[in-house]
């Protein structure tokens, strides 16, 4: 496989969302890419309800098995792609596993730490230098998480 | 069981800590505790090295020993003791669990952020109300880092 581009990548990540939703869990996804490769190293959706851990977000499960590939707690030449701005919880994770660059697609200015809240990477605490993309394909993932939460309410 | 004071929970988290130790991680340990009867629901220390996961903190471990006992991502009943200040990503974590309280040991004005950093809890995007209680045992927790740190350095 060869690197592809970050629009190319976000679509692989808005499938596991997709796949959470229909699992009615928060449609969020992320993926993991070898940046040396292009090769997708592991996909996940959210998986909380299913699991019933609060810490089971899409981030942290693709970062979780990326590593157990590795054999590694620190991927630094791999890259996360993700649906939403990660919350402080995973911005955490992603910097203890090192992840060379972040792609997100929609903002979150409630629960966001990225470019929102704490701005994580940003604080004089964090060591971790990161590439930070922001906002790919971010309609179609606003989208799916507008539907999700709509069809909650009227539930 | 009955409720048993903060130091006596402490030290069961410090005995976790000391077994981290000895599996050379660092040594945090940290247990769950349900409020309403004083039985410990759940125990462990650190294991990012040997499970290969950035994310396989003490405090994150516990809490999902915690919530797959309960089958439920919320555990509003339970409190958390962890022998260090928590980061972000645990103190993350410990909000989606809706912990009812946590104890920590000695604090940690590098990675922490509960009274340092980022002071997770006080921020307006957390709506996660929460008792907090620092400095049990801070002692025992500080010796014991220093002693593995010290040992690292020299090796």
């Amino acid at each position: 496989m060869t690197v592809e581009s970050d629009n190319t990548y976000m679509m692989l990540a808005l499938e596991e969302a997709h796949l959470a939703q229909m699992r009615d869990e928060v449609p969020i996804g992320a993926i993991v890419v070898d940046s040396t490769t292009g090769d997708v190293i592991a996909r996940a959706g959210n998986r909380t309800i299913e699991l019933s851990d609060p810490t089971a977000h899409a981030e942290v499960l693709a970062i979780r098995e990326a590593c157990q590939k590795a054999k590694s707690q620190r991927i630094p030449t791999y890259d996360l792609y993700v649906t939403l701005e990660p919350c402080t919880m995973c911005a955490g994770a992603i910097s203890f596993a090192r992840i060379r660059k972040l792609v997100f697609a929609a903002s979150d200015k409630k629960g966001g730490a990225v470019e929102s809240g704490t701005r994580f990477f940003e604080q004089p605490s964090c060591h971790h230098k990161i590439k930070i993309v922001s906002g790919i394909e971010a309609e179609k993932s606003s989208a799916l998480l507008k539907s999700y939460f709509k069809a909650k309410r009227t539930k």
